[in-house]
């Protein structure tokens, strides 16, 4: 986990809560799972698992539960640390925990791996995709694992869920495709789910998006290695997944957290990018090296398969984003980012509109800042008094 | 022409001029042509020629000279025809004509190529870079041509003016790449320039523009067929080209666009892409066939050498942002569009700032709309009378 927090985090913040405000109990990756799922596209995949690890207590009456969804490149790790030793705790740890906005002293919180989940690599992710063995023939799906959707992702939670004899959640909330994932809960379990904080998303997916996320796994495509996504055991594509990578945490942030945290500088003081082709930008080597870091975590298919669910996105996934929104019946509070260069507070604005003029409970936050996308991760404490005050309401 | 004008143009606008208005002088492409030039960085280039073409008549005293400088992915096409039966006219052609704001009735306009031209294939682009023949071996330069920049650009721009006998220009004006060179030409010959309009520019390439451009060049130095940049006469790398245009064409974009233009829409209308892998969305499907009809006519190494000059572009080219500003005289009327994703406005408006507080003469206007970068092309005409107003001034 700590490359893929040092991933997030690339030359720039700690975050606020250091190892003494982390969530106090040390977490536990527990695994989940199911003898065959069947995706709404129609198709069985057998032998499911995904990891997921929960914060503080399930009440007897089972009611004091919170789902958190994770975002592209992250995992079921929201909070606290597995030893006390880790460099950093979970990504939102400085929302999660005793006393903070979703507070452990009250509340059971379940984080769970998606489907696909792109970090095959790192031993505390557990996940189904591409890159399990598919029993039926022994070796790895690649590209004939089926194609998943958002609602695949929370169909899977929502067995897990089941799983615990939990039938009324409190609250679902989640950061950029785990925003997603959370306007999905609220549309497809609308008696499940009174709350919803979609945090730095959109309730669908637009063109733009759409474009970007096909351009976000062109390089693999192009990557020899990749051979039509049988790679498995042999040279893997790297570098085309090392330059999707590159676009990810660009992307992720903003020209303000650029221009602070790197300026103009070089790369290297005594080598001019002006007299050669090798000498580079300090941003160009910092993404370079955050890029190839967490490419070796991660798995090219998997990147791919994360791709067309996001593209695939509509709330309700059977018609128009009006049409989706009218099944949400959850009170939200939509939560952009004030300079996300990657999904446009615009776009929580459209659902909040839609949401108004049907006459639903809806209120708008937004972080401030300057860190792109990435402050709904790294700066979400901003709204954590907004946060803990809708999930008391 | 018409190809390069349909990737601009892509599954969108019309020119708001159509034949009939355009620039009604039949336009020709002429050559200028150096014995040598030496760059910024001291390397010399034997035999440099780049294209231009003039619009108008230049009077008696030699003082009704406007430059036009070109974008990215342009050339010197800027208004006009050179035949009645073209599809399209030059780029500008709204704000460039008898009567227009840049009204030939009284301005010679002279626009020309720039050297690393990226449009090599296209008969009608004339330029010297990577794709050249170096006299000293007699075969292509590839990446052995000296690294280029913006100040580069503006000096053999500058032999073109001086080699007609024209010693102080009324206006300098572009956009986006034509804009830096712009800014440029007002900090490198500030007695020569008295006026320029710099169109969805910046004068500074910050840290989050320099590894977007680091990252469009990247799936050329991908390709396999790139060969380190030693492809003439062989088999080209076209698809990593086609991957950086398509990044290019996007980035040039703005998601209100995208949603006008292509929605949600499929590629086609029986093929979910949701169904299969090879099912795509209409604006994938649309920007990949403009990328690759653009990349016909490309040439990757150029693409490489232009993306370079714009990471090293700080105007001035000899200290910060402050320093080269310091250096401007001219009176500017500085035009970012509102929904620019590429050179966000803010650019502008930190340019226009620094000029305020240093005293000079600065006026701001801003392209409205939802096109995105590209408004600055085929929206400039929303602001055509305040550049009429300040050209009069």
């Amino acid at each position: 986990m700590t490359r893929s927090l040092g991933f997030l985090m690339v030359g720039v913040l700690v975050l606020a809560a250091g190892a003494a405000g982390a969530y106090d109990g040390m977490v536990e990756k527990k695994t989940f799972a199911m003898p065959s799922y069947t995706t709404v596209n129609g198709q069985t995949i057998k032998n499911v698992k995904v990891g997921y690890e929960t914060y503080g207590t399930l009440n007897a009456a089972k009611d004091n539960v919170i789902v958190i969804c994770h975002f592209y490149s992250g995992n079921s790790h929201a909070a606290g640390k597995y030893a006390a030793a880790d460099a950093a705790p979970g990504y939102w740890d400085t929302i999660v925990g005793a006393g903070k906005p979703i507070d452990t002293d009250k509340f059971f919180v379940i984080s769970s791996d998606t489907l696909v989940n792109l970090n095959t690599k790192d031993p505390r992710t557990i996940t189904t995709g591409p890159a399990s063995i598919n029993p039926d023939t022994g070796k790895p799906y690649g590209m004939t694992f089926p194609i998943v959707t958002m609602r695949d992702f929370v169909n899977v939670q929502k067995a897990l869920v089941d799983s615990l004899g939990i039938t009324k959640l409190h609250a679902v909330m989640g950061a950029s495709m785990g925003a997603l994932q959370t306007w999905e809960w609220a549309a497809a379990y609308p008696d499940m789910v009174p709350r919803i904080v979609p945090v730095i998303g959109t309730a669908e997916i637009g063109p733009y998006a759409i474009e970007w996320l096909n351009i976000w796994g062109a390089p693999i495509l192009m990557d020899p290695k990749w051979n039509q996504g049988d790679y498995y055991g042999k040279d893997e594509p790297t570098e085309g997944l090392a330059l999707a990578l590159r676009m990810v945490t660009i992307h992720a942030r903003h020209y303000g957290w650029a221009n602070t945290t790197f300026g103009r500088r070089w790369a290297a003081a005594d080598r001019d990018p002006g007299k050669s082709w090798d000498n580079k930008y300090a941003v160009e080597d910092a993404i370079d090296k955050a890029a190839a870091g967490r490419a070796r975590s991660a798995d090219a298919n998997s990147f791919l398969y994360l791709a067309k669910a996001n593209q695939l996105f509509v709330v309700g996934h059977k018609g128009t984003l009006e049409e989706g929104l009218k099944g949400v019946r959850a009170k939200a509070l939509v939560i952009p980012a004030t300079s996300d260069l990657l999904l446009f507070p615009e776009y929580s604005r459209q659902a909040v509109e839609l949401l108004k003029n049907d006459g639903k409970s809806v209120e708008y936050v937004e972080i401030p800042g300057d860190g792109g996308h990435l402050d709904g991760v790294l700066a979400v404490g901003k709204q954590g008094e907004a946060i803990r005050k809708f999930l008391s309401q």
